[in-house]
């Protein structure tokens, strides 16, 4: 997502001195992919003019905002809120989305067990929205963080609902914010999308990290090498800049403690990533100037048996969107980042928030 | 790529119908890929303004334009040109990126047998740039079919270059046109990038076309069902909305006689795929509104042995860039489609080129 020319806001001026290191090729071993790394492409010059900020244009007008409070009649119906008595005063809501992706009234189907050139499932699954607070006008960073841990724990909530359905294999939480990173809502919100398959970006995970588990003995995110890449810890996560990221100054939190499923969360450990995710929200503003960014968690599939998968580690990958893609990525899966994480890591460890 | 926000211009109001059809999700047989098919996607609101136009604010000053003919001097190191022995009345370059992502001065590496948490490789690989006309006015939808051909051609002769060095192994030839499409040059011109390895969504692809050749004894795209999925048809061409298409509007250009690897076009093939191509950009111009596109060969490893491979047959991938993408994704590697593939290939069958 993004628009492309040159490589955003923010990355030449941030990052002076490792533009004259060579190039590199890194693999994600987690997510079996392979990323570019190339400081000198930060420094190519674009005939376009410089690209939209995160909110170019926002609704200015929140009367008009069907999530914000006193518009709860204009969304699709809801699911549940917190608190769950509340009647005025909810501090976040969790509701159907009214344009939804897969739809919760159809049949779920299965394949035909014969190759044929046409496979095709009926649209069955399920696509929620998770409004974050009440006001439009704060952002999920502005929040403090129990508030932020109940957002948290609402996903938590939403995920075991929607085990009980047999045909729901996978969920998939995600938050866009800013236009560039594909949000067309401004009022703070997430999604979740329950799908009745396992993504083919989820099983290469598995894969790949039951390969290393099969070699190595070891969970590849217990064992993490964190050192030049780690950004903040706190009691229960570590935040840091992955040895291979796909994107620059993307961010991953992993739970220290080994956890194949998210939905394992409990209030505690909820509260206390929701520290640590508002300070890399908090600090990706300050350093990136207000960037649109995503983020998505990475758990394992709902169904799965046992439930503790031993070579299986949620974690929680924060992408803000600095630079566009273009045809090399779209044809080969493979992604070219200006940035070296290290060089990332530093910079995000040193923000200083007040 | 692209802004965020509703489904960019031209979906809604081009396909009016079908939206009140159900959800369906396909697969993608050739690149083992489900795609997500919600026509209700089209219709959802945005509290974003609208996003930018293909070419927002291209450099209206020809004469700071490197690719401009008679401003040689200020690119990368040529490699070759069309004519060969013409001076300065060229057709087309190729030239070394100036920015190269990968570079031809350094060491190939090879990776160690052991698993390591951080496997490396060196950044050695060619990354190229093709000058498709020497006028900056001028796009490639507005060259006759023969230079369409020659651009082609470029690409066939560089892959055959490319070919001598054993540690490259795969060669990606792609187009970004539009800032959302990720170009940062307007003047038109497309990327070669030789790899030394060869990337995950070409093994995916060749592992699912070889799955299936292997179970019904057919190459996959030999068989392609177009009916009401054809878009044209030249001499030894077809054009088609493939049946799970990624991308609202998504073409492929697909030889009808098996062939594993573009490099084997000859002249006759490159002018009748330059026509083919020719008259699918123009199509798109004019019923999508002149938008941001992207447009990748997909081939196979320029090493295989032996060089006809039965299950493997390249072709053209067309993606205007009519909406964004957003966290689900970048999480998943699963994309939602608001268009219908049958519904976009009557759109583009039926406009009228005079
Ligand atoms: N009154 C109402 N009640 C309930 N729900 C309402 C509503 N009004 C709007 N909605 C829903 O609210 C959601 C807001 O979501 P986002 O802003 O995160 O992005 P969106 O899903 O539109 O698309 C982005 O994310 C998806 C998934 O990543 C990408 O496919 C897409 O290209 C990108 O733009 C929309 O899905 C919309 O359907
Ligand atoms: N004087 C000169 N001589 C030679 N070469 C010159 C030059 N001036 C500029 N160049 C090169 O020309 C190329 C123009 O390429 P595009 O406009 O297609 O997109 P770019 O590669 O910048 O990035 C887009 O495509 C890549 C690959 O898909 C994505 O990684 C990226 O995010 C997206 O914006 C650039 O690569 C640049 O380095």
């Amino acid at each position: 997502a993004g628009g492309g020319g040159g490589d955003g806001a923010g990355i030449s001026t941030t990052m002076g001195s490792s533009e004259n290191r060579s190039a590199e090729i890194r693999k994600d071993t987690v997510n079996n992919r392979w990323v570019i790394f190339s400081p000198a492409r930060a420094r190519r010059p674009s005939d376009f003019k410089s690209k939209s900020k995160s909110n170019p244009n926002p609704n200015p007008n929140q009367s008009e905002c069907p999530f914000c409070i006193g518009h709860e009649h204009e969304c699709a119906p809801e699911i549940f809120r917190f608190p769950s008595d509340s009647t005025s005063n909810w501090k976040l809501r969790v509701i159907q989305n009214l344009y939804p992706a897969l739809s919760r009234d159809i049949q779920p189907s299965s394949l035909p067990q014969n190759p044929t050139p046409t496979p095709t499932l009926s649209g069955f699954g399920f696509h929620d929205v998770v409004i974050e607070s009440p006001l439009h006008s704060l952002h999920l960073s502005d929040l403090n963080p129990v508030h932020v841990g109940d957002v948290l724990l609402a996903y938590k909530k939403r995920i075991e609902q929607l085990r009980s359905h047999d045909s729901i294999k996978y969920v998939q939480v995600f938050k866009n914010h800013g236009a560039s990173a594909g949000a067309s809502m401004t009022h703070s919100h997430s999604q979740m999308m329950g799908l009745p398959f396992v993504p083919p970006a989820v099983s290469a995970r598995l894969d790949s990290m039951k390969e290393n588990f099969d070699q190595t003995g070891k969970c590849s995110l217990c064992e993490i090498q964190s050192n030049n890449f780690l950004i903040d810890q706190s009691t229960h996560f570590i935040s840091i800049a992955p040895f291979a990221a796909t994107f620059p100054f993307e961010i991953w939190i992993i739970p220290l403690c080994h956890s194949s499923h998210f939905h394992e969360i409990d209030g505690e450990k909820a509260a206390d990533l929701g520290g640590l995710l508002k300070l890399m929200l908090r600090k990706m503003y300050l350093q990136l100037n207000n960037p649109p960014f995503n983020f998505m968690i990475h758990t394992s599939p709902i169904q799965s048996t046992p439930s503790q998968l031993p070579y299986a580690h949620w974690y929680l990958q924060i992408v803000p969107q600095l630079t566009g893609v273009g045809g090399f990525e779209i044809g080969t899966g493979c992604y070219i980042n200006p940035v070296f994480p290290e060089d990332a890591a530093k910079v995000l460890r040193e923000v200083c928030i007040t």
